[in-house]
């Protein structure tokens, strides 16, 4: 299956996918098992060989952040060359002891690959409230930084906790100026939402760019993927992205040119595709719904965030239950103290369903062809309120028995 | 089993049980199966026979309303003498149809006993986006009118829908100018949330008052009970609370008066008590939990919503995990962007596992306690947050593999 497998997101014609676990030029990764979790690969360590490397990176807004964020805050984001990530502990909770381990991490990729310690962002993911082991970590650091290759594949595992399979991409993008590769490892599959989640995804490129281009392509396209998301609503300690730009592939994106346009798209419909993943491989997820509204602008955030977390409208969606009273219930709940009348109108899978706040009557044959529309792996909804010039979009998973299951019996 | 059986409601040493399906002095009550559900009671009247009757009400504040909750609004709240409440159908985003229906269940009500339609309060709970048969509900009340009797026990059965039995009340209560009784029927276990829920509550007391005094202890009980209660964080489009007063005992209970003050104490008692029903008849609940917020007034209400609606705490409560590291994650959540410090203390079940945002260390024993701690029915969770002042609680319930069936397979 291609990796565009959403119907959302378009697969840009000068983008082509090569081997998902192929690295761009100047890049090596790697990941082993250092006991951090019970079994399997916990620590990873990716780095770019090229001295000039510009980065970008975003974190999340919790009051809570986990240690390995406030560590990689302090180094030195615009030019990183190096990510250390580990799963199975987030090393959040544990006060000066989990920032002194996650800057041991920095120091230990920093000793092994000869860089500085700030040359180096960090990212941890798993549990919450535990002793991150440090030897463990540093020790992981330490082999991963010994078996580093030109395959992300052990590195993309290294980084995966409830992730039903790694989520990665290489694409080679056909610029005006030259061909270059953008290749992308992502995880997360719980507590994802509002901006963007417990997530990381770690984008290299051999195109060469400024700092500054890094940076705003990484916040536009940020933007519009990782921050339009939910799973269960819950913001994460720890959302971590990194994007590097090395210029290995000697073609240069200059700001405002033909080639920022196209590596922007790109990485656009990339990062947009991982989103949807991260959605997809939600825990228990089964099917992806994605709400759009319109209408006046301070409204549209709200309702939407409204009817993508509702436990309600994920329950229906996981049923496949073409019964929409829920949706028209969490968006009065989400309108209740606006002013707002309640003209809504909805759409499902583009049949329109209520019109000024009111039931359009189904015949039989209508009834049945939405009860078919909604068993659809992707199904979307569209609603709109009053006003206009507003519009967002949320994709979200439906609500299984398999989340319950996952977070009743494992410790996150 | 008493009916205080909460932990964390104390029984009033004034009030005793008696025979839960008992109505006070001057009230008759029936329920009967109208056709509005496939099987089952499903159209209820209750009525005083005392033309002065004092009443109070409170509905949910979704700006999706119901069409009985707009109706109701509209009758004469602060002397009801009569309530039309109906179960399968909710009676929601019907425009003008299911206006016209609503209030012709109040004129139905009023034709069969003798009143005008703005004496009758009328209440709706079910699906949402469908036509409520008009027939089967005046037909309905015409029926349940030709079957009042002094006893509440099918009028309580016909409001339920997810219940897993009914939630009913009656309790003597000894104030100091003599004794009355009080009755209560309460529905509820899905879209329970902020404002109080998708839950009827309805009391009756022989007591005599002024209205004013029903509206003052009506508000102060509501706001302690069923205002401080989650299931599922859905704010619904129906919820109704119908206090009455009908002075048929002679005892009568004056404004600041020690009658007040001990007929309060039931009322709120019996109120906090039907609300942590609702929670624990949660759909597919199995756990309650408490948690209670201290700190700066600002912040209290925000991070208790937090933790109540996580589903990842919620999971943890049904998996009685003593992990808590979700709840610390749900409050950074909710404390992002305030400026508040993650200065957290956290106690589980009165011991302390987090001070000052950092885990405390707890040795195996004390590891073992706590999970031992956490498989109780009720679990309490005392969080401490910056500054100082403020407090609140909510009480909320387990998320399920039951939920899940429940809201996968049922149309509501």
């Amino acid at each position: 299956m291609s990796f565009f497998r959403s119907r959302w997101v378009e697969q840009p014609p000068q983008a082509s996918e090569v081997e998902p676990t192929a690295l761009p030029r100047g890049y090596r990764a790697a990941g082993v098992a250092a006991g951090i979790k019970p079994v399997g690969l916990d620590v990873g360590v990716l780095v770019s060989d090229e001295p000039a490397t510009a980065s970008a990176a975003r974190f999340c807004h919790s009051a809570l952040l986990g240690a390995p964020v406030v560590a990689s805050r302090e180094a030195r984001t615009d030019a990183l060359r190096a990510i250390v990530a580990s799963s199975g502990n987030a090393n959040v909770a544990d006060g000066g002891r989990g920032l002194a381990t996650a800057r041991a991490g920095q120091q230990a990729a920093a000793d092994a690959l000869g860089l500085q310690a700030d040359d180096v962002g960090i990212a941890a993911t798993g549990v919450i409230g535990r002793e991150l082991p440090r030897d463990r970590l540093t020790e992981g650091v330490a082999q991963a930084a010994a078996a580093l290759g030109d395959d992300a594949d052990s590195f993309t595992r290294s980084i995966m906790t409830t992730d039903r399979g790694p989520k990665r991409v290489c694409l080679d993008v056909d610029l005006p100026s030259g061909r270059v590769l953008v290749s992308a490892q992502a995880k997360g599959a719980g507590m994802i939402q509002p901006h963007f989640a417990t997530m990381f995804c770690f984008v290299q490129t051999d195109a060469a760019m400024a700092h500054e281009t890094v940076e705003l392509l990484t916040g536009v396209c940020v933007k519009r993927s990782f921050d339009r998301i939910s799973v269960d609503g819950q913001l994460s300690t720890s959302d971590t992205v990194f994007v590097m730009a090395n210029g290995a592939s000697g073609v240069r994106v200059e700001p405002e040119s033909a080639d920022e346009l196209a590596f922007g798209e790109a990485l656009d419909a990339l990062m947009r595709q991982l989103a949807f993943e991260i959605v997809a491989d939600g825990e228990g997820a089964q099917r992806v719904g994605r709400i759009v509204v319109r209408g006046a602008p301070e409204l549209v955030e709200p309702v939407a965030r409204a009817v993508a977390g509702s436990p309600l409208v994920k329950t229906q969606l996981h049923g496949a239950d073409p019964n929409f009273g829920r949706i028209l219930q969490s968006t009065g709940q989400a309108l209740a103290g606006t002013g707002a009348p309640f003209l809504v109108d909805l759409e499902i899978e583009g049949r329109q369903v209520v019109s000024g706040g009111q039931v359009v009557p189904l015949d039989d044959g209508e009834w049945r062809a939405l009860e078919e529309a909604v068993k659809r792996d992707q199904v979307e909804y569209v609603l709109s309120l009053p006003g206009d010039e507003g519009e967002t979009e949320v994709f979200f998973s439906d609500l299984s028995h398999e989340y319950v299951t996952i977070n009743s019996e494992y410790t996150t």
